[in-house]
């Protein structure tokens, strides 16, 4: 087996380079993960299998590398999906290669099946909140939330985003902005402050959302602040869904509360971009993800279609 | 009479450097409202106050100066409440420099009393949420909003401070933080999208902010995210308290839809300490203020004591 190249967009660039992150090291995988040079809990799951298939192409020990590729990320389900998958493509002797490539296209295809499915309920007019960056950078291509959003465009609807800034790491304003300018989308960039105020003076129709973890209850893991746009949806009556591949559902927790949070450095809060926000001495919580109960969860866009919290009872089963 | 020079610190350049913005013309007071250099709805009435004096001092008309002023900024209410108190001073022959002082001692006076008062329902052990800055820098002394939480640091509480960090201009971040690092009060500094998953966790105990204008019913303006910080903590049964000085009551306004909203320049969302966040060709939408309506209000701090809605309509009266 020859060496494998890998190669991402290096999204720590966006939106001012569009630089390539390209490796044959298996530790520059898990070192492209850890510091979110790939992010998007399904854009880690296919480079977490094509890592799979690195570190094969190099005789490393399959359950070493999955070990490793576990512990680089704690909240996304995608990445512990993707390890299990390349491991039992491994123990039955495919082609670990042609099993990366299988995965990643199954989220592609995952994928442009949420858009379409999405796309239905965006009615001509509509002027959608997202949180965060859930769109072809996130995954492999079209994205989740996105999708919808994208599918919509391409029918011609006329549309228009709000997008969340996404505080700390501003993937709202650096990624999501990036790729609607990329399809010639209509949007703005708030900070993510202002959304409530838009969702009360009656200007947001609908919030879409990604999913890094959903629970069998329906309740879910997203970027920080996800919670805060359901919650404020609510009050303010306005449809709020998540968009998500059926391998996000990690059935085997029962409900929020079992869903580790990361936690990361400070110093994601105290600088913006390499400068220093925050006077000497101040110390940060820095929380990335939060947990939205299904409560607050319109329906669930997935490839099988859209479920509501009730419907996610008979997928389980 | 001498020339009057302005002094303020120029809040533009914390938390990294203390400097002293400084000036004999009444140009340069309109700049340094306009521009941020100073900010507070309590600290922009004094500093209009001042301004009314040195327009005196250079035999400028009073009513010119009072225009100008009053078109500075527009939705705070002290600014348009000092200018109307510094008008009927000069009408009545009163020496204006006297009448400033006299205005921001009672400005400084109001904020000890809502501090005295306020600190009695800090509750030793407290997690405080705060938005923005409504200290010290914000008002004259003390703060509105924070003068509670000093005065409960003072008395020997222990008690821990959720410093939003308040996007787009990163009031929370910046000033908040250093008051409360000049003092000595623990805190840490938050994105705004974390506060939501601090109070679902239980991890904070009272939110508590200030106000830039309060109509006659108690719907409120105040820096844009508080509505959505006041929403979280009825969703989560945290009591949610404003306050600030009787003069921030506009009782000529029925309710919050009445109040003037500021939208400032896009560049404040789309750079940050003048890099750029966001891809070119990417737009934004920046309204700094947001209106909460009373319902989420538990109560208002004021200099009079501790007002419920309901005990709004006696005082108007």
């Amino acid at each position: 087996m020859e060496n494998l190249t890998l190669k991402l967009i290096d999204q720590r660039f966006l939106p001012h380079e569009l630089k390539i992150f390209e490796t044959t090291e298996f530790e520059e995988v898990i070192f492209a993960i850890k510091n979110m040079a790939v992010r998007g809990s399904p854009a880690i799951g296919a480079t977490a299998a094509y890592g799979m298939a690195l570190a094969s192409s190099q005789k490393m020990n399959a359950k070493q590398a999955a070990k490793a590729l576990r512990g680089s990320r704690p909240t996304g389900y995608d990445l512990f999906f993707a390890v299990d998958f390349m491991l039992t493509a491994i123990e039955k002797g495919e082609d670990p290669l042609k099993a990366a490539k299988k995965y990643a296209e199954e989220v592609e295809n995952r994928c442009k099946a949420i858009g379409l499915h999405g796309e239905k309920i965006i009615e001509d007019g509509f002027r959608i909140l997202t949180h965060c960056n859930a769109g072809a950078l996130a995954t492999v291509d079209y994205g989740t939330a996105l999708s919808p959003i994208r599918f919509a465009h391409y029918k011609g609807k006329k549309i228009f985003v709000y997008v969340d800034e996404t505080r700390p790491k501003l993937q709202g304003a650096k990624l999501t902005a990036w790729e609607l300018n990329q399809e010639g989308i209509d949007h703005a960039i708030i900070a993510d402050n202002a959304a409530g105020h838009f969702m009360r003076k009656g200007e947001i129709d609908m919030v879409m959302v990604g999913a890094d973890r959903i629970t069998s209850t329906g309740d879910f893991a997203n970027k920080i602040g996800t919670y805060e746009k359901a919650v404020l949806a609510k009050e303010n009556k306005i449809p709020f869904y998540v968009a998500a591949p059926m391998n996000t559902f990690d059935f085997s927790l029962k409900n929020g509360e079992d869903i580790v949070i990361e936690e990361r450095s400070e110093e994601e809060v105290l600088e913006i971009n390499g400068h220093s926000i925050a006077p000497k001495g101040s110390r940060a919580r820095n929380p990335v993800f939060d947990v939205t109960p299904s409560n607050y969860v319109t329906g669930f866009i997935t490839e099988r279609g859209i479920l509501s919290r009730k419907e996610l009872k008979k997928v389980r089963k």
